[in-house]
């Protein structure tokens, strides 16, 4: 037997009882006449204590052990003379009398502590000695906890969790697949889902009514910052429901994983805007709620007074930062800096100051007289001492750039608390996105949203013009989870496909099987997908998603730990008759 | 809103309340004044009553509706008068004042019922119409629960749910890997993982002392009956255990799955037998323990007698079929037939009746006289009016058709019985098989196991002599769970791997990052994986593992619903750098 009890369980109550333990060595202090050494498992710290006078045979042979040695030792357990009260086994220790080496360990690459010593590279290519830091622990434990805390509040809900396939069928829409050669169906592939999408609905088809699942789903993408090729979705769909059902049920999974793992009461509602509106007052459709700071058009009233800049653009608009109009030159330099940055994009920053005194100081005091910033202030709901910041040029471009001026405010004047969570529900999103550069139309969200009924006329006379019945949950600015009622209808389904340009010939080919199983009884449903990792990083705290996976791939989606991708053989590739290019 | 219940939920309590319920037509019931019908969803199914003097336009209207309709009906709930009581609903029927047709439905290709009419293709084809069932819905939902109360087990046993890698590396031993073509790495491949076992133990190696997942795992096979390309394991490892550590815990799992799900009370220790004797005893190292009929060797004493078929043979061995001394020629015939057929391999049977008299009948009078034939009797433990019958041969050929004549007449006794469960352990394996067409050495579980600490020494002098430190779980015959005690020790995974013929760059190759752990205070630790699909089915009663799976392949692997592997874009190749051969 190699413990009696785990670095994490003893207490001042197991006193005299003789123990065994086992675990790494995190450090060892060799105080002269004694050696006390901090034994470290996944539950928790324990001190050992070897003593020069009574044995000094073993206290020699303790200290000749380095850090990250695996050991066993036998020992009793003794009240501490200074007791820690940082760790729930600080008021005992073990007098050892015992030792067994059970595995010896070279000086590890980086130190095993909170704040490590090691880059992201070493991190990752010795990912099993990152994986020993409490950080990291505690990460992957409580992703375990959110896991099993979702699959809690949905069988609770009387869903079923159905494992769907992994080998599946390449469909051209959407991003690229991951493809896997078939050996026996020679010149053939499988491709790996980017979800479960259309097996979701096929279920619902099925009669499953209410499925889930905890899906890994991949994407054959050049990387961005932080995402991964194979990431975990939450998956969800339910039958017979329409749009504020499925709202309700999963802004009641997200309140259950809120107050189940950390403990946070999310009380009401959850707000509910539009897309259009989103965009108008926040510059973007996932908006940080944690801070006001709303965006106003100021267009109209900005224009026709000879500043040529303004009176060319499309769009003027501004942002109020309350209380600071004291903000320097220097300060505003970095402003303008900023939002000249290529991908924010603004050509420049113009800002006003409201002054204490009543006054206006504003940078286009060339073209602008008292009365016209009065009414600027005024249209932005500006007090005495704050400050406007205004962008303008092309609608969309200066909204994504104050955008991202307003997140960079709420980061310098520290409103974005990490510990605080202002959830919402963007709605009302655009059914299709014209894309002049392929001169074609693309779903937003994908091609078998429904889109809200009042609008199907518009399939014919206005596409763009559709709505979808879409919804995405959105907390600080991330969005976390999207979903949408389903097209349950053959026709409807037909018509968007044709909207999305696809020939009859390549809707049948590609979701022949879907369009098939619409003619046996579709009932209406509809779902939403979350994006496990993400949620895991909110809940943990941390910026990358990386963070929270155990065995993360690189930007380049490399394992540098067990160096993946890799060749194959030449057995492999003829197998599976296949030549490499060039 | 779709519903006010479920098909499922209405009671007597019901009566009066005006309902909405949605659902599909199972069936409709014409009696001339009334149509009845019965409205289906996954909880249930309730009866409509449509009235021709009461409603005449509705009647009509409901009467034009064909089977698998989808609709919805306000209504209320009535009295029947004619109660049924096989269903929960079957106190009451809706009285229908309106329906609304959600969605039509063709006549379905095969009769969703219990016991439908259409045959494996079509079922495969048209799978969510296969769903519909209540076989396969009833499937569904016990393997949820089966996964839920995995989850619960080990969760409330410390383990965390661990997510590893889906796009790893592909490694030569074992069975084929599926491989994932790299675009950013051209030329370069994933493989999709055969089993975690590398992760596991590095998060062993890492500290996480107690992981499992619920995993798909994938072999690129040529599939035999009932294998599948991606399947679901258990998978699950400690840290800090012997043998017998992993055999309680996932004991206790396995008990707790059969209380949990089917409320059956495993009770006791499961058995525990050595490989040997599950050889020798049943000729088999999966035994079914539902029924006795042990092989006993009878070489020794039943050759020199004359009968040069036994005579020039390495073995002789028999069962005794308890009370069966009246088995007719043809009957004997029939199990000779079986015997000699290419899959059992036999060259012939030789039977003995133990007659009521005292006396004896067998196929090898001529040889043996009653006194023989009374010792072999006597070997078997037979009694008056048992037959027994015997096979001579190579000695591991004989015993598998000895195993399956076992079986076989386990089969004709009705002594397998589906509703008794008979588990064990098979323990001490060889660790090493010598496969004499490759001259060498396969690791018989896999190249991570642990010899027998006693044998280490035979790695140099006898490396068939090793025996494995691993464990396999059996219920009525089928294999549900292998695991093992793993190396953990550099020089002895290196050994190991010497021993299964890897040089020591292809060692560093395959398994450097492992071997690389290992330098840093690896563990002693180890595990178990069950197969889940196998264990769903043996819960449902199911022969067959497509019946536990929403979405299976046939036995060429392909998914005949969706059409799948496909061929994929010449634009999909080149970005892969890829070209097909031929």
């Amino acid at each position: 037997m190699y413990r009696t009890h785990t670095c994490g369980q003893l207490r001042i109550d197991h006193c005299n009882e003789t123990v065994t333990l086992s675990g790494w060595i995190q450090r060892s202090r060799d105080l002269g006449g004694m050696t006390f050494m901090d034994l470290r498992d996944r539950y928790g710290i324990t001190q050992l204590v070897f003593n020069m006078e009574t044995n000094a045979d073993l206290c020699k042979k303790a200290r000749k052990l380095g850090r990250e040695y695996v050991i066993q030792i036998n020992g009793v357990v003794a009240e501490r003379s200074n007791k820690n009260k940082n760790i729930p086994t600080g008021d005992i220790e073990i007098l050892v009398d015992e030792i067994i080496v059970l595995n010896a360990s070279e000086v590890p690459p980086f130190t095993i502590e909170d704040e490590t010593d090691g880059g992201e590279e070493l991190r990752m290519k010795y990912r099993y000695l990152d994986l020993r830091r409490n950080v990291m622990k505690n990460n992957l434990i409580l992703r375990h906890r959110l896991a099993r805390e979702t699959r809690k509040y949905l069988d609770q809900n009387d869903f079923i969790e159905v494992e769907t396939p992994v080998l599946i069928k390449s469909t051209p829409e959407g991003a690229r697949d991951f493809v896997v050669p078939s050996r026996m169906n020679s010149g053939q592939f499988y491709a790996l889902p980017q979800s479960p999408q259309t097996f979701k609905q096929l279920l619902m088809i099925g009669g499953y009514d209410r499925y889930f699942q905890l899906v890994k789903c991949f994407r054959d993408e050049d990387f961005r910052a932080d995402r991964q090729p194979e990431f975990t979705q939450i998956d969800c769909e339910m039958a017979f429901v329409e749009k504020q059902d499925v709202m309700n049920m999963f802004e009641g999974l997200v309140k259950h994983l809120f107050n189940g793992v950390l403990g946070f009461d999310m009380e009401g509602e959850f707000p509910q805007i539009t897309y259009t509106e989103a965009m108008e007052k926040y510059g973007n459709d996932k908006p940080d709620m944690r801070f006001g700071m709303l965006i106003h058009e100021l267009t109209r009233m900005a224009q026709g007074k000879g500043f040529k800049v303004f009176d060319s653009v499309e769009y003027i608009g501004g942002i109020r930062v309350e209380g600071y109009a004291n903000y320097t030159r220097k300060q505003l330099d970095e402003l303008t800096a900023f939002v000249q940055k290529p991908q924010i994009g603004a050509k420049g920053l113009v800002y006003v100051k409201c002054n204490e005194d009543g006054s206006f100081k504003s940078s286009v005091d060339k073209f602008f007289g008292p009365d016209d910033l009065h009414q600027w202030a005024e249209a932005l709901n500006a007090q005495k001492g704050d400050l406007l910041l205004i962008l303008a040029g092309e609608k969309r471009q200066t909204l994504h750039a104050l955008s991202e001026l307003r997140l960079e405010m709420g980061n310098r004047l520290g409103l974005r608390d990490k510990d605080k969570f202002a959830p919402l529900w963007v709605k009302d999103f655009p059914l299709l996105e014209y894309d002049a550069e392929t001169n074609r139309y693309y779903a937003m969200h994908h091609p078998f949203t429904s889109p809200v009924q009042e609008d199907l006329d518009y399939f014919e006379s206005d596409p763009a013009k559709m709505r979808a019945e879409a919804y995405d949950m959105v907390i600080n600015g991330v969005e976390i989870g999207g979903g949408s009622i389903r097209i349950h209808n053959r026709e409807t389904q037909q018509k968007m496909l044709k909207a999305l340009g696809f020939s009859d010939d390549e809707a049948s080919e590609q979701f022949g099987f879907l369009m098939e199983a619409f003619k046996f009884g579709a009932p209406p449903h509809g779902g939403i997908a979350f994006g496990f990792d993400r949620i895991a990083a909110m809940f943990a705290g941390e910026e990358s998603i990386r963070e929270v996976i155990a065995f993360p791939k690189n930007n380049a989606g490399r394992d540098i730990m067990i160096d993946s991708p890799a060749n194959i053989s030449e057995v492999q590739l003829k197998e599976l008759n296949l030549k490499l290019s060039q």
